[in-house]
């Protein structure tokens, strides 16, 4: 019997959780995997590069990662059950850390599973369609380096590429004639680079207040965040300040929507977002999802093509839990593409498609808790899909109820200390090892150096 | 009898000048003309934006442009001998203009010619081919407002991109953990944003030069100019100084090839120039052309295919005259798709190209003139062609002899005040209308408001 041949695009987080979830079923002889990185080396978005724009390889630079970022979710929202941080450290670690320790432990459970195998670095898939007569996938691939391409065939294929590095870039007038920096987050690499300066941040959401805190953390003069909707009411210090929408640049003068404006502005950083975007897929097999949009359309459970289950998408959603989130994805693709779970009809799909949608559609006006719970919900059914076999369960013991308390906690304390809410630590969603809560020792605030060797320097017991 | 169809890649430059010259043809009646262009007005290059990285699209931005540019060609060197400076602008002119002049100037005879109506906007060509058995190319394009495919079929296809759009970004050890602002000159938007700065700028070639220059005007501290090649020689202040190749940055010191070093730098802009990237060509008819190749490959005078006449580049080649270059080439394109010039037998296309490659390769110890005798040599070999029918002949008042004597003394002014060679004015280049040597009104290094309204105000006759 010939081999079923799968192909995955991107190592990133979502990629390497697939390779992961496939090397778990330890069914090498009747699987084919091929992951496809166009990057030079696996993880993603965590990978930070000083480069912006394109790379030395003439492709856009997938990076929006920047110098010194901590990650804003606390780690126990994000641990492997069967790879903890104590596991990958060796030490209790407080709960949140910075991107290199972040980078470090994802890539170590790949490390330590001899994941780099399936992967072909610098290669770039260049189009994806399925040939209908021959039942299978046509993919065309470059090698960067050499620059040649080939033409390979597979059963199954799974796109993990996310879509956080194309941005979302909007146009304000008098923006392209203003007399200073304009970025957009994606091209953001450090707030070392705006000290003393006043900026404008344009965006209302996760992106803006992170940036608009670490500008402030390394000394930025002033730091004015611009956005469409009313400010979530976060205790800014003196030094950041919200305002409605900018309408208007007139030189370095911002004019925002009620009138007001602020003048000597030095920088504007777009903090608008992130597009899908998936050029190298046939035009019928490429998902459309809006910047805001929660639940993909056209995906069964968010991940499997409703006109074609042989194709998968991962980490299409907007996710509040993402290790965790696609831990089960990843199960799911690789039960029922191995045969192991069957889904329900596919006539069903659209029906329960529909059904998310209005779900999400009902979100108004937006709470982060309504929110978590969809999305666990959303996990719980996977779940449930997965516990149709008894194969490799995934967060066999992650605890729904503490996740939502966890989380409920957490925007509370970000609420109370907008600053502060990484210097607070949580007990673990599941009873993993790390149950021993660590306090920081250092606030996030004064703590500027965040390497590896200096963060674990102050965690790492004796041996 | 059916229309010649004829397909346009690109409305900047090369792209607005064919359409010109096929224009000039007024054979309105055998040709169908479409020019595709992917932003959203025309002039390529020219247009400045403050975008970088990704433009509202989701497309790679176009745009190498910097505020506060100047043109560092005289106007002389660019001017077309049927639109001139002084009939664009009504009055005598200095010989090196700001940016926003030279767009004015160049779209000016676009719109005075009415060849809007040719161009689709917002419009990404996706994929050309050519069908063999039908005889006709077939196109992919995109619009980029609707997101909607179309394919179309040309008999003949011009690709007028240019080649300064995709950075040639190289690797250098350390600077990925350079804690500061890197980037390439295609993202330079403005030496504004660098004062009171050290900045290292890794190349030895014009933009290097000219963003060095740029940004000790706007008030740099320091600027070291850091290439592979042995400085040019230029006199330059105590805050510009040059230095060996990079080899290694080591958090703020960067490491030169000699052993030196310097401390403290606060941004690096690679100055690294552009390559050739034609993604959108089937692999069969795409370019492939070094960085620093002045004769382009597979290409008949640097413009036909030579395994497929039918298909044409416009600029790509390394050009010392650009718009007068384009002219003759984009008439010669037109005269031998309508079919009024006949070029020699396709076998002699190879020999030919040997030849110039030939004589590209003794271009050993490089001399900017003997380049200049080259580019002009290669001029006169498309006069030539032209020559053999008697269409509308372009450039018909163009002085060889006049241009290489600027082009010498050019240099000479260059090599003498680096920083001061914008405040020399030169003669016509040919018997046109701008005969009178102006002289600059404030030296470049002043002129720190270099708009239309205020550059002109100085200039502008009472009339």
């Amino acid at each position: 019997m010939s081999k079923l041949r799968i192909a995955i695009i991107g190592a990133g987080p979502s990629g390497l959780s697939q390779l992961f979830a496939f090397k778990q079923a330890e069914q090498e002889e009747r699987i084919e995997l091929v992951c496809f990185e166009r990057q030079s080396d696996w993880g993603g978005l965590w990978i930070y590069t000083s480069q912006i724009g394109i790379d030395a390889h003439g492709e856009p630079v997938h990076s929006s990662m920047y110098r010194h970022l901590w990650s804003n979710a606390p780690k126990e929202l994000i641990e492997y059950p069967d790879y903890t941080f104590y596991h990958h450290f060796g030490c209790f670690l407080p709960s949140f850390l910075p991107r290199a320790l972040i980078y470090d432990y994802l890539t170590g459970r790949a490390k330590a599973n001899n994941l780099r195998r399936y992967i072909r670095f610098n290669t770039a898939v260049r189009h994806v369609d399925f040939d209908d007569d021959k039942n299978e996938f046509n993919v065309e691939v470059e090698n960067l380096n050499t620059g040649s391409t080939e033409y390979l065939s597979f059963d199954r294929v799974i796109v993990a590429v996310g879509h956080h590095h194309v941005p979302n870039m909007i146009n304000i007038d008098g923006v392209d004639q203003f007399p200073g920096r304009v970025l957009h987050s994606h091209e953001f690499r450090g707030a070392d680079e705006f000290v003393g300066l006043n900026l404008l941040i344009i965006g209302g959401s996760i992106s803006a207040e992170d940036i608009a805190s670490e500008c402030y953390k390394f000394g930025a003069q002033l730091v004015i965040i611009s956005s469409r909707e009313e400010p979530i009411g976060y205790k800014w210090p003196a030094e950041i300040k919200t305002a409605p929408i900018l309408v208007r640049m007139e030189g370095r003068k911002a004019h925002f929507k009620d009138g007001s404006s602020v003048d000597n502005i030095d920088a504007i950083i777009f903090c608008t977002g992130y597009r899908h975007f998936y050029p190298f897929m046939a035009k019928r097999f490429r998902l459309h999802c809006g910047v805001a949009e929660i639940i993909p359309p056209s995906l069964y459970k968010t991940i499997f093509w409703i006109d074609q289950p042989y194709l998968a998408y991962l980490g299409a959603a907007k996710y509040l839990y993402p290790f965790s989130l696609f831990e089960l994805q990843t199960a799911l693709v690789r039960d029922v593409f191995l045969g192991n779970v069957k889904l329900p009809e596919k006539d069903q799909w659209q029906a329960d498609l529909n059904e998310w949608k209005k779900r999400e559609k009902a979100m108004v006006p937006f709470d982060i808790l309504v929110w978590a719970d969809l999305e666990l919900d959303y996990m719980r059914d996977m779940l449930a899909l997965l516990h149709t076999h008894d194969g490799n369960q995934p967060l066999s013991n992650f605890d729904f109820d503490k996740a939502q308390k966890l989380l409920k906690k957490y925007s509370e304390n970000k609420l109370v200390d907008i600053l502060g809410f990484r210097d607070i630590s949580y007990e673990s969603t599941a009873g993993m090892e790390n149950t021993k809560l660590v306090q920081v020792c250092k606030p996030w605030l004064e703590n500027m150096d965040d390497t590896i060797e200096s963060f674990l320097i102050n965690y790492r017991e004796k041996l």
